[in-house]
């Protein structure tokens, strides 16, 4: 979840304290709210050292009524507690209806630092984990709401905030051997990281992931996701809202990974069409290499309109043996689709081992053109991240080589191929009204697009996004990246 | 879940007539019912090898409007089949909406006859557990109605089946290699099923365990399962009740561990002296060990009122040292309790490694008082049974050595030890008008008990029934029990 987001967004000072202001009355009119309706609140923050947890804390508590939370700094367990099970004294911190607990780290060390560390392996892990979720789905089942925000910072960030810390003499202390050794070994915390984040993302309990580059940006995300969080809680007769709340307006604080995407990388048709030929050997090779192997290959499109999918897709297969290959094109379910759970019809056409299953659009529809036309209700599409990254865990468990392309292009480029579209009487037939409907809701597509980004991106099926303001460098970056995969596995498994 | 139940329920002829009549008509109206509805429904029947699943299925199917319904004899996978991951095959035979899929044999064979057989073993078998709770939690989230009913034989009764079969030339060719296999290994195959019942008992898809000695009494239960979650699809209005459904009236096919204690059991007060001074003895040292290896127990009594509690207790630690252990009197939660989850209160008070902790009643109370007075909802005690089963399977995996006993009388023992108390001055204080009340519902309470005491018996914390009515036997039973498991996990940790 923590792959390519983009770290260096920030918020100008005028702009802050417009929105603080507003964040802060509403923090506290929340507060009082879930009192009055006794809903027990934990707000969890995790993330690097030197991410600004104490700071961040400090700002969030500063507009809440004192008497109604408590912070809990969660060091290492005490000698005393190492004699019990490691989630007992988090157990005994849990808030009392109406109260509110703030954990400054939390029961996630065991499944980070006492695993990089190696105190925590094997089979110790994965009870960790299913011990976790258990804990905070036994929690929210009786009512708490469970907010995680996880402080992102990259590692050039850390050694500057740890030689900022060490110049002087009054903060030097705040160093501490652990931290030095987190910033050494930083690769393998982020794994561990990614790992945790991926194993503990439940619809009950999401994690958030907060870019702490900038205080600003970072303060104003956390507001923005407790906020949230208490408003889904408090019936909007309560708010005083006059009206039910809207459909989210584009969230300005969302993780993205599309912002910082470089556009103007291209090819020359010379370069593309060397490298083209070259790698549609390659693939050919391993087509049969995999078959010889009995190795399912699932390679999943998901794009804006006009980003060029289909000349891609068709590059992709150009050289291929029939035999081997499938695309499947997914439009919205039939009748008899419609009649089953929404991943059924996926399930059926997963390749069998040795083939490839292209498709055409997937099983993300759920989460992108489900969620924004609302043809689900929210509890579904919230539920769906943790689903698809559930079925695309049995295909890893089952052996498949899983990859997913988002083909991303700009507004300005998608409105001239639009425009391209209707000028060319034989390309008409591509462009239909709903294209432009589809158009004035890119505010919400693009929410939705980068939440399926970092959400779904796991260890065992991350996405690739594709640049595809030139489509000659998306699809030698499709090829490429699907041979090098499969390369990889075959490698390893060799 | 299937230790000690008692498999010689029957049911005689006429009843059966009239219960079955009845039955048939309910299903039939029934089926009609989640059709118009649209829910679509999964039925699973597992269990021995010759306990009746072909023979049962026919009996359910007879009813129904074939038109509804399709049948799916899940054998091993097809060499075809092979070739993709476990659930493949099960997705697409998931039921439309308002259809009806009936399982010989399920997804669970992965988990049993696979894992026995050696093809599936260590993290494969986790993922495989983990793989069809998220595949059932995806279905039911959905709206599917899943029924999954586990046919239990004992090794005898599979034996003398065996036998029949084999005698006839017509009928021998039923009984299969794979068959036999089962029966010699059957003591492991029921560790794998037991390990496969609790693993996969959720609350959204819990097991009904089907006596199938007699087939009379597997076929009213397995209708009576069927038609009870059926109904709790159906609206009161639209089955055409006046009234909501009542309270479940005390279930005439529960599964039960109870009806076949031998309550006779009893000791002379020669043979107690003996046994008692020598078992206190040896879990005084015991008491020593475990402090030195730093091993925590927990021991947690429940059972009927004036079952004999308190004496027992006290018999228990009377020649402890009170440095190592405490008992824990649990009553009603006071407010603060109440203002958190049902298990806080418990989790606070374990025992640190090395020490034991003594439960006066316990966190059963959810599945036992709180189901039967109302004090909780349905769904919350339906989910108790796997959110205790995770906090003990926590203390498990942290290393402590859980026993839980119910100490057993019979009605009449119990109204004797009432009178008793009435009758006597210094013991007067032991009885209530609640005791009285609560003798009053023992049909509700020992439903709530027999289930609790399957559901949550598992191979990393059984139940032990003792036999109450005579208080020396129970005592000594307990004693010697506590140390013996005791001893067995010091000495296999050794």
């Amino acid at each position: 979840m923590l792959k390519n987001i983009d770290l260096t967004r920030e918020v100008a000072k005028e702009e802050y304290k417009r929105l603080k202001d507003d964040a802060d009355l509403k923090l506290g009119c929340l507060q009082r709210q879930v009192k009055a309706l006794g809903v027990p609140v934990i707000v969890v923050f995790e993330g690097w050292s030197a991410a600004g947890k104490g700071t961040l804390i400090n700002e969030l508590i500063l507009p809440l009524d004192p008497r109604g939370f408590t912070v809990h700094s969660a060091r290492g367990p005490t000698q005393e507690e190492a004699f019990y099970p490691f989630l007992w004294r988090f157990w005994k911190l849990t808030p009392t209806r109406g109260r509110m607990a703030i954990f400054d780290r939390s029961w996630n060390r065991r499944v980070v630092t006492d695993r990089v560390t190696g105190q925590v392996t094997g089979k110790q892990l994965r009870q960790a984990f299913e011990d976790i979720r258990s804990f905070e789905r036994q929690l929210t089942d009786d009512g708490v709401a469970i907010v995680k925000c996880f402080l992102h910072i990259s590692k050039n960030e850390q050694q500057r905030r740890f030689k900022a810390l060490r110049a002087s003499a009054t903060t030097s202390w705040r160093v501490t051997n652990d931290d030095l050794r987190q910033h050494e070994r930083y690769a393998e915390y982020l794994a561990a990281m990614e790992d945790m984040l991926v194993e503990t993302d439940t619809d009950n309990a999401p994690w958030t992931i907060v870019e702490a580059h900038d205080r600003r940006f970072a303060t104003l995300k956390i507001f923005t996701t407790v906020i949230d969080a208490l408003e889904r809680r408090v019936p909007a007769v309560e708010r005083n809202a006059e009206t039910p709340p809207t459909p989210a307006s584009p969230n300005p604080f969302k993780t993205t990974v599309l912002d910082h995407v470089d556009l103007s990388l291209s090819l020359t048709p010379e370069e593309y069409a060397t490298r083209l030929k070259k790698a549609q050997g390659t693939l050919r090779e391993l087509e049969y290499e995999i078959y010889l192997r009995r190795v399912p290959v699932v390679i999943a499109y998901e794009g804006w309109d006009a980003a060029g999918k289909g000349g891609n897709i068709r590059r992709l297969t150009q050289n291929l043996d029939p035999r081997g290959y499938e695309v499947v094109p997914v439009a919205a379910p039939n009748d008899v689709e419609k009649a089953h759970h929404y991943l059924w019809r996926f399930w059926a056409r997963m390749p069998k081992a040795g083939h490839i299953t292209i498709f055409d659009r997937t099983w993300y529809g759920r989460v992108l053109v489900e969620r924004v036309e609302g043809f689900c209700t929210e509890a579904q599409w919230r539920r769906a991240y943790r689903e698809i990254n559930g079925m695309e865990q049995q295909l890893a468990h089952f052996g498949t080589i899983l990859l997913k392309f988002w083909l991303h292009i700009d507004a300005e480029e998608q409105l001239r191929r639009f425009q391209e579209r209707e000028e060319v009487t034989h390309k008409r037939w591509k462009i239909t009204e709903e294209d432009w409907r589809n158009r004035e809701k890119m505010g919400h597509y693009r929410d939705a697009v980068e939440e399926m980004l970092h959400r779904t991106s796991t260890p065992y099926a991350s996405w690739t996004v594709v640049e595809s303001n030139c489509k000659r460098h998306a699809r030698v970056k499709v090829l490429e990246t699907v041979c090098e995969a499969i390369r990889k596995r075959l490698d390893h498994n060799a």
